[in-house]
Formats: structure tokens, C-alpha cells, sequence
């Protein structure tokens, strides 16, 4: 068992971007002269937890065993030196970004690493450790960071029969067969993964959840607190997604109803006992009233209703509510073209602002239909100016070529970020919102859905790694540089050579838009099977319950979301970009099909039709991918062995599907609109 | 458990066509005259069997327990008698037609049943017992009947998991968990059913043989035992579907080669195992190299290498291989429009008439595709003409309403033993082939996919029954009037009040023709839902690998399978066949769409258009839906409580959801061909 283990930490897709490859011999020497002593001045687990990182990898790039010890100030005169600036550091479900301040200052042979808290010194670490990997200077390091957001959450959608909802990357790594696995080690190299990143909060099972994962919050304590132990070393917090009927489930009741004393004082027992083992915890995921989820709906409650009551329960113990957006009709009927989808969270949570608990937070989607690869920013977000709120990405590619296609998400992920709301006039920028600076917000930040699963090297596709980078790394600071944020990555997971940097930057930032040219096109969405979401099927949703429709026919295509003939939906954004979606003329080309219904033959901004323009991206994309393939294979050598062929299988999986995607596109719309390709290209 | 076991078959659902319900005082007197005593003159646990139903059926019609006994030819005076005309009854496996013949003749107070088998006795008996659930005569009774085909075989499609392949009233009556259920009253009563009707052949697992159910024919021996022990006492023969790579599989051998002689001696050691453990097992069913089973193509051999030496093995212990013809390339590009499934069967099967061996029988689905609710017959089964074969029906609804819709399937397969093949000039049809009175096979006959599972009144739909019913009375007589096998089923299941059976039997005839209206029209078939196939889903399997293309366009829709333009699958008939569904002009409306792409201004034989047929009919469909429910729910008070509320509900939600086939096929027409409705009717 040990020896597979040893095995399993060897391979380098497993190591991820902590690879903490041996450096050349100039390397050793000068990073040596910096890293052979280890001193902390106080002790706590978490800094236990940031003196073994630290070690382990100067035992890695530099092949030495640091000497660690205890210290006072004074003693210190060589070595990397970790301190507290006091010692008043709180309870981690705070999530105080002062607290998570680190500095890093290079004094002679010293390398002082000080916060105001354990969890700012392992942050501290792990920058540290970038820097090195990433063959940086020591000399002259005086570092102070911060995170732009407060709270930086991962959301499991683990169930614990071991499967994981919308997962792309094997079983899971907590849960299999209905119990908790307890691979630790395991558990740990995930907390060590995502807490160099950044992130310090996670909820652990899915938000959809089923009859076993109700009794986490009682039967299955135990294990939770065991799971929240590893987590708590690395300075992450843990949360669970809840059932909303569990006082019916688990509880004996005969009502969930938010207003009923017995559900009240059950959910305060509960939360009770919960504190009692877990006395860090964070608090609920909720997904409720939401694609057949209970709720408070069922009793003629609200949102508020439902939510404020389970912040009661939590407040005494200094818990909270993230309450999840993602609520709408799931059962619409194709043949109604008034009611839209898009509107559905912001007409729901709007009207609530203000009225919702200190200690609840509101979690949004980045857009108002559900991660497609192109999508308008929610116009929810800007709208809440009383409300704690989430922006909820998701990392796992569900509807972005399910880690079987490349697809890097940061460049999306800065658009929305970039998005100007105009809430608060110019330059209210989304992460200026959910940072706090705009709005004085309780809590705010951002939550994802992760992407890993018990796949060695944890993401299925080795490249999709970095999504999971990028998006820690963008909930510490949103503004951070795209490409910068890609090469400390590519630095850290292979290395520096400039033939295998150049290449891979390029092809990582030009995926999305590759992704998104061979697939359903101008920003209408949808165009996948049901259920799984992988692969080309442009009617696919377009009879169905669900409310994603593309409305095309022999003449046009697209949804029409304007206020004089469509659903209104512009409305719900904030001057000018309500004047601009609404506008057939300025709304920009690829967000089109999302808010006008318009002819094949309609002028884009681009000059092009839009037919034509789906024949030509679909076309680009094919040969984008091909191009992009040819990079990678170009850089045979570059990379060990196992990464560049597992890689290369997938690119070249993603060549084959891309084709299946174009000609299922093209010929679709070639069928219904009769108009042939401009340059006569083979469309079936 | 017993009383539940009470409760269960008290259910008239439970019961089906054998309710045995008590008859009035007048009609107790007159048949209990005949009833009072059961004489049998041999032994056997069939005739054993057939006391017993003869027994149970006289208390519940007529109250009073019957006398059984044993008795030498000359004391028989009063009551039924059965005895066997000689002591020379063969092992089931032989098949024989003249075995199962039976009379049944009235003589003073005597009905004397008298057959050469105990098969043909309960036969009989049934028999006797329909006449007597229908309020018919004694007097006079002299029925002579032999069944008109030899085989007369279901296949169950269920897994030892307890779910069941397209499988749509709950889950397996023999599997659960991976282990036999063990229920042996539930099995009995399913034989009952079976043989009341003359099945005399079960396969009882699913033709897709996966990991557990590969050892049917090893480790679980004992339980398969025990199955075919209680089939055997109702005459019905036990199959198993075997994993053609069994000898990799669970023989530890490196391959599954027919040619290699270890395989052979592999299949030979196993089959002499099972026959020592079953001497009367009926032999295997085999899916073979079709939808990614495993099969001799993998070892460069053909069907008749791979059949023959299966049957090789069996032949000395006198067993059967049942080679199902439903192969066919099922990673089909959409793009090639040159390969057609429906010419596969037949491409491959045809070149090898003559090449099997005597106990191979092939099995060949009733049209070329796989069971839509409107295609021509096989081309294969006239052709077929040195080489013992079966026709396969679905009795279980895969692709016509699963059970939710009705579809009363007796019109449709009436339709294809009707059809005149042409094959040996006219009057060719194909009951007369399958009886073998055409050719000389050494087995011939029916074979279907079962509806039942673990439902209470089996079927899930409880009109639903009336297809299992008439799938075995058309396999004992394919030539029965339909009208009069319906009424049969109606009085036994029902009862005969007039206003009853008249509108039952409306609206059973029509429901075939109804469920096509609303569904894929003219014959083009899929545009259903991939995977489970429910529901409407016009561009489902356009573009997949399967082979199920409708190719509409702005302009058109339809196969071109003709000779000169396209896959030229129309050839594969005999003239004058070949010719009519060749030629746009003489094609069937009905078929129109599958041998011919035609614009939607073409006009049919009926002189519309199509796409004003394809409107119409649509329309029609979920009229004729709603005047079938209005009809059905005029009979409250003529049908149980409990019978007429589930099947009210099934019939209003087949209403709700004919609707949407309706909206979503006119729709998709509409949205392709711009082309209006002449009436103006609404199309969203």
C-alpha cells in the first residue's frame, strides 16, 4: 500500500503545478544559501503544516533536508523564518482578508515570512515556493499581499455513492459505496493543492443531496470532522451542502416549513451538534427550490424565509448560509416564448435585497442560463446591493468539452470579472463588487464547482489542471495579469524551457475561444445531448422542459430578449449595457443569438452574415484545433513521456470530436437555411 | 407473506386473461354440470398441472372444488377427462406439431380432452377454459387444433440485476441483486399465463449477456434448474442467451475462436454440463458481432462458424442454437448517406441460406430496422430459403408508448404474417413461411421480446396484456381474425357486458393506427429520444452513429433506398415488391418516407402532401387520443374500480403527451418547410 503510494506521488501528473522538480546545480547552490534552516517562532498546525511544505520541497529542488525549528526572534540569523505579527489569530470562518495578509521579506541570508495569522504564513509559503519553482531571485523579495476576496470556495458535487455530478476525472476521492473512503493522504494532497492557490473554504458533497449524504449533518459527523481536520491544516474551512427537508428525513417531522418552531429547533439542535464536534465549521450549501429540490416553496415561503432560518440556527456558533441562485422553472413548456430563463434568478433574488440574514449569502451564477461557454454576465450580481453574495464559476467543464476537450477557462473567467455592471456607474467592475468595494457586504467572494476527481493526475486531462490554478489564483486577485497568471503555472507544472513556454501559453490562451468556435454558435448555448452536455445535438434542448431554446428555423435563429419584442430580459441590466444588448446593431457579435432572434442572412458587426459566420468559426475551429494539436505534438521532448502522450491522446480525441461538432453544426443550419457556404466548402 | 402472496393474485390485474371470475347462478348450474368431477388417466407432472388449473379455474366460475382422481379409460361417465392418446410423449426440445395437438369433445356429461402429449392435454385444457370464461356452449363441442407454427417462443430481455432491457412495468420477476428472486408462485404464474396462450419456449435472461448472467450456463446451473422445472410443468422449454466469449470470460482460455479446438471442446463440456444438470434445455440464444457483443467476426470467422459450432455442441444432447440476425454496423458516420442498415440484415445473412446447421435457427426482427411502429417487412425472411428460421416481434413497446401509451401491436403484426413476400410466386406470405409450409425447415416459428416484470398486473398498462396475449395467439394461429382473438382477450379479461366489449374492442383496434398518427410520420421512423426512446425527438438519431437517418431539410425528407438514386436496399425484395416500393408512385403512403426523400409539397396516393399529411395526421392523432380516453372513461362502472382509475390515468397522460408529439413534429416541419397548415391550426 505504501509502495503505491510512493508510486502514485511520483508521477508527475499528480504532482499537478507543486512539481518541485530537483534544480540544476548553480540553482541548488544559491536557493541552498537561503533555505537550510527552517525557523517558526509559534506553533499552531497550520504552521506545521507550512514548515513540512516547505521542506518537502527543498528536499525536491534542492535535494536537502532543511533543519526545522523553534525559536525565538532573536536567534534567527539565517534561513526562512516564519512568525506571527500576534497572536491573536480567529476562528477560520471569519474569512478576515487582513488576517490572510502575508509579507515576504529577504533580509541577508533570511527569508521572513509574517502574517497576521498561520494561514497568512502558509499563503506566504506557498508563494515562497512559486517564486523558486519558478526560478525567481531571492535577492531584494519584499512582498506584502493580500486577497482581493474574502471568501474562496470550492464546491464538491461528490455523492458519496462515489460518483461525482459533472465529473470528468474518476470517483471521487472522499466517498465510495456510501462511506467516507478516509484516504488521507489523499484528502491532504487536494487541501495542499488548493490552499497554494488560495482557497480557503470547501463544501464537500454535491448540492444535490440524496438520502445518504442527508446525515451528514448527524450520523455521518464523525467522518466529516475527520475530513475537516485535514482541511483545517491547510487553513481551508469546511462546509456541507444540505438537504432542506432533512428535519422530514432525518428528523421525524412532519414539515420543512422555515416558520415552524419544531423545524427551527431542530435545525438549531443540529447546527448544535454540528459545532460541538466541528467547532470551525463554516456552515450550509443550499440548494433549494431549485431543478425539483425541496425548499421553502412547498410551505409558501420565500428565499428569505427559508434561508434566515437556517442563518438562526447557524449564527450562534458563527456559521453561514450560502444560499444558491440557480433557481427557475425547469419544467417551461417549449411552445411558451414569453416566459425566458435568463430572467429567473434576478427576478427571484432582486426583489429580496435587504431582506436577507447578515450571516447568509446569496451565491450567483457567472450567467443567467448555467456555464455555457459564452454567456452575458448575470445581471444579478451588480443589482444586489444589499445582499451577501457569491460569484459562482465552475471549474469541472461540464459544457465546455468535459476535460476531454481542452478548453482554458481563465480568459472566459476574466471577461466576467472585467464586465463593467455600470451598477455604481462606471467602473463597477464585477470583482469590485464581489471584492466588497463597491458594496459593504458582510461576506462576499467567489464559489466554484471543482473539477478533480480520483484520477491521478486529478483532473482527467492533464491541461485542465490550470483551470483549477487559474481559479485560485484569480479569487486571491481577479486583477491579475491572464498570461502572467498562465506562465507561473506552466512554470511550475513543466518547467521553464522557452520552446515548451511558448507554445503552451499559446495554446492554453487560445483554447476557450477554439472551444467556442466549433460549438454552438453567437452565444445561443444548448447545443449539446441532454443530460451529460458532451457532444453536438443542436435540437437537443430545443422541445425540452428546460427553458434553452434557440428558436431556429428556415428564416433565423436566436432568442429574442428585448424589451419591445422579446422577453424583456435586457431590462434587467443597468444603463448603457441594457441600451446595448437591446440594440440589434450594437450588441456585440458573439452574444447575438443570446438576445436577438435575427435571419441567416443578417449583417454582424464583422461585416459577415450570420450564417456565414457560422460556417467560417466552425470551419477555424477544426483547424484551430489541428493547429493547436500540431503545436503540442511539436513539443515531443519538451515533457516527460507519460504527460506528453496522455496530453496528446486527448488533443487529438478533441481534433476527431471537433470535426463531429462543425459538420453536425454546419450541416444543421445548412438544412434548415438553404444558403451554401461562400467558399464551397463540404458541409453534408 | 402468504397473505400478501393472497392479496396479490386476488388482484384482477394480477390475474390478466385468467380471471376465472364467478358466474351467475344460472350459468353455475349449467357448466357445473360438466365440471364436477376431473378425470385423468395418465401421469405427468403437465397433466398434474393442468388438473390443477382445470381445479382452480371451477372454484373461482362456478364455487364448487371438483373431484379429481385417476382412472382407467372405462369408468370415466361425468366431468372432464383427460387422456393421452399413446404413452410416446418426446422430450419438449423436439418441437413437435403434431405432439401438441389436441380435441376437445363433448359427450353426454363428459368433455373428454385428448391429446399425444400432456403438452396438448393443458392445451386443451386452456382452451376449454376460454370457452367457458367467453359464456359459450358445451353442447356439441368437437374442437380438433394443432398449432400452425412449431416455435412459439418469448425471450425475457431481463438481467440479473432485476432491471430489464427495454423493460417498461417494473423490474425482473427471476433476478434481483444479481442473484434468482427465487419466487417461485410469481414464475408459475407467468408459465400459466405463457402456456394458457401456447408459448412452449423461454429464453430468460437478456440477449446483452453481461458479467454475472455470462455464468448462467456454469455457477448458477442449480438456480436455472429450478427455473425450468417450473416452466417444464406448463410445456414451455428454458433457453438461455449466452456471452459468445463465455470461454475467455469464465473458461479461462485466451480466446473464443470457433475453429480453436479448445473452444469447441470448451462449448461441448458446458453444454454436456447443462444437460446433465437440464435434459430438456432448449439450447442457447445468441447475440452475436452485433451493437459491440462479441462474436466470431473478431476471429476473421462468419455467423455460420460461429452458429455451427454452438450447435455442434448441443447436437448430441438434441439443443438448439437461436442466432439473431440484428446485426448491422452500428458506428455508422451520419455524413456517409451511402450505407443503409435496412440492407444489413439481409446482405449479411442471405449469402449464407444453406451454409447452418440443421439446429441453428436464425432469428429475424419483422422489419428491417428494429421495431418502429411503422416499417416494411424484412426482406430476409422469403429469402431465407434452405435455413431455419424465426420471426421476432416486440411485444414490449420499445418504440410504440412503452406501456404508457396504448398500442394494441395484434393489427401491426397481422400486417407483417400477411405480407406477401412473393418469394415462390404470389401467396407467399410470410405465416406461411414461418409455419414451414413453404419450405422444408427443421424448426421454424415465432419469437418476441416479453412486456412483463414485476408490476402487479405485469404489464405496467393493464391493456397492455392484450399484446402478450395476441403475440401467442397469433404463434398457435397466425390467421386468426383479429376482431375475434381481441373479443377472446376482452371476455376473458373484462367480462362481456356489450357496452363494454364494444367500446374495448374499438379502441383497442384503433389504437396501432392512432399511435402512428401522432408519432414519426409515413413510415420514416426514430425521431424519438436516444437511449430510452420515449418521446418525440425529431433530430434524436439524425445525427448519431446508428444508422437512423430521416435527412429533412428546408426542402424535403425521407430515405432514397431505390435502386437507381439510392442505397438500392428495394431490391433486396422479390418483384412485384421490389417494384412498388421502388417507384414514388406505387409506394404505399404509409411507407413513403422510408424508401423515398421527397419534397414536402410531393403529393401522396391519398392526393395531400406531405406536409399536409404529416399536419393532418398529427392533428388527427391526438383527436383520436382524446375521443379513446372519452370512450374508455364513458365505461365507468362496466370495469373494476381499480382497473378503470389506472387505466383512465394512463390514457389522460397519453393524452397529455400525445400532444407533445404533435407540437414538436409539427413544429420542426413547420419551422424546416415555412410551408403553413392549409386549415390554420395552431403550430408553435
Amino acid at each position: 500500500m505504501q509502495s503505491l503510494r510512493n508510486k502514485i506521488v511520483e508521477e508527475q501528473g499528480y504532482k499537478a503545478w507543486l512539481q518541485y522538480t530537483l534544480k540544476n546545480d548553480k540553482q541548488k547552490d544559491y536557493y541552498s544559501s537561503y533555505l537550510r534552516v527552517i525557523t517558526y517562532h509559534q506553533e499552531s498546525e497550520v504552521i506545521d503544516a507550512a514548515t513540512k511544505e516547505l521542506s518537502r520541497a527543498v528536499k525536491g529542488m534542492l535535494g536537502i533536508s532543511p533543519e526545522i525549528k523553534k525559536s525565538s526572534i532573536d536567534e534567527q540569523s539565517e534561513g526562512v523564518l516564519l512568525t506571527l505579527n500576534s497572536h491573536t489569530s480567529k476562528a477560520y470562518q471569519s474569512f478576515n482578508k487582513e488576517l490572510d495578509r502575508y509579507q515576504i521579506e529577504q533580509m541577508g541570508k533570511q527569508i521572513i515570512i509574517s502574517s497576521n495569522s498561520d494561514k497568512g504564513i502558509l499563503y506566504g509559503v506557498f508563494h515562497l515556493l512559486r517564486i523558486i519553482q519558478s526560478d525567481e531571485s531571492i535577492e531584494g523579495l519584499l512582498i506584502t499581499e493580500k486577497p482581493r476576496n474574502q471568501l474562496r470556495m470550492i464546491n464538491q458535487w461528490d455523492n458519496m455513492d462515489g460518483s461525482i455530478e459533472r465529473g470528468y476525472a474518476g470517483s471521487s476521492i472522499f466517498y465510495q459505496d456510501n462511506q467516507f473512503i478516509g484516504d488521507e493522504e489523499r484528502v491532504e494532497d487536494y487541501a495542499r493543492l488548493l490552499s497554494s492557490v488560495g482557497i480557503n473554504a470547501i463544501s464537500i458533497n454535491n448540492v444535490n443531496v440524496h438520502k445518504v449524504e442527508t446525515t451528514l449533518i448527524t450520523d455521518l459527523l464523525p467522518e466529516v470532522k475527520k475530513t475537516a481536520a485535514i482541511f483545517r491544516k491547510y487553513g481551508i474551512t469546511l462546509f456541507l451542502s444540505i438537504n432542506y427537508s432533512s428535519p422530514i428525513e432525518i428528523g421525524g417531522l412532519t414539515t420543512a416549513d422555515p416558520l415552524d418552531q419544531d423545524v427551527q429547533a431542530w435545525w438549531a439542535e443540529a447546527a448544535k451538534n454540528i459545532y460541538t464536534q466541528i467547532p470551525d465549521f463554516g456552515g450550509f450549501v443550499v440548494k433549494a427550490d431549485s431543478e425539483h429540490r425541496p425548499g421553502p416553496f412547498t410551505y409558501g415561503r420565500d428565499h428569505t424565509d427559508g434561508a434566515n432560518m437556517l442563518a438562526e440556527a447557524l449564527k450562534p456558533h458563527g456559521g453561514i448560509v450560502i444560499w444558491r441562485c440557480f433557481v427557475y422553472n425547469c419544467l417551461q413548456d417549449w411552445r411558451d416564448r414569453k416566459t425566458d430563463r435568463a430572467r429567473a434568478a434576478y427576478d427571484h433574488f432582486h426583489p429580496l435585497d435587504g431582506q436577507f440574514a447578515d450571516n447568509v449569502i446569496l451565491q450567483v451564477k457567472n450567467g443567467p442560463m448555467d456555464f455555457q461557454v459564452r454567456e452575458p454576465v448575470s445581471p444579478l450580481i451588480g443589482a444586489l446591493k444589499k445582499t451577501n453574495h457569491l460569484l459562482e464559476l465552475q471549474v469541472t467543464q461540464e459544457y465546455t468539452g468535459q476535460q476531454k476537450h481542452l478548453c482554458y477557462l481563465v480568459p472566459q473567467w476574466k471577461e466576467v470579472l472585467d464586465f463593467d455592471t455600470y451598477a455604481n456607474g462606471e467602473g463597477t467592475e464585477i470583482h469590485n463588487i464581489i471584492a466588497g468595494d463597491v458594496y459593504d457586504y458582510q461576506y462576499s467572494g467567489l464559489a466554484a464547482v471543482s473539477n478533480i476527481g480520483a484520477d491521478l493526475n486529478w483532473t482527467g486531462h492533464d491541461l485542465a489542471q490550470a483551470n483549477l490554478y487559474g481559479y485560485g489564483r484569480l479569487c486571491w486577485n481577479p486583477t491579475l495579469d491572464m498570461q502572467e497568471l498562465t506562465l507561473e503555472w506552466i512554470h511550475q507544472t513543466f518547467g521553464k524551457s522557452d520552446r515548451l513556454v511558448d507554445s503552451l501559453l499559446k495554446i492554453m490562451l487560445q483554447s476557450w475561444e477554439t472551444y467556442e468556435k466549433y460549438t454552438a454558435p453567437l452565444g445561443v448555448g444548448w447545443m449539446v445531448n441532454p443530460h451529460h452536455h458532451y457532444g453536438p445535438n443542436v435540437d437537443g434542448y430545443e422541445y425540452s422542459v428546460w427553458g434553452t431554446y434557440h428558436y431556429a428555423d428556415r428564416d433565423g435563429v436566436g432568442v429574442d430578449r428585448t424589451m419591445e419584442t422579446g422577453t424583456g430580459y435586457t431590462e434587467q441590466y443597468y444603463k448603457p449595457n441594457a441600451d446595448i444588448y437591446n440594440s440589434l446593431t450594437k450588441c456585440p457579435d458573439e452574444l447575438i443569438l443570446f438576445f436577438h432572434h435575427v435571419p441567416y442572412t443578417h449583417q454582424l458587426q464583422s461585416g459577415k452574415t450570420v450564417i456565414q459566420t457560422i460556417y467560417d468559426t466552425h470551419f477555424e475551429g477544426v483547424e484551430d484545433v489541428k493547429a493547436l494539436l500540431d503545436e503540442w505534438l511539436s513539443m515531443e521532448g519538451e515533457i516527460d513521456e507519460q504527460r506528453f502522450k496522455a496530453i496528446s491522446q486527448r488533443l487529438s480525441d478533441q481534433f476527431e470530436h471537433s470535426k463531429q461538432w462543425r459538420d453536425m453544426i454546419n450541416t444543421y443550419f445548412y438544412r434548415k437555411s438553404g444558403i451554401k457556404d461562400e467558399q464551397d466548402r463540404l458541409i453534408y
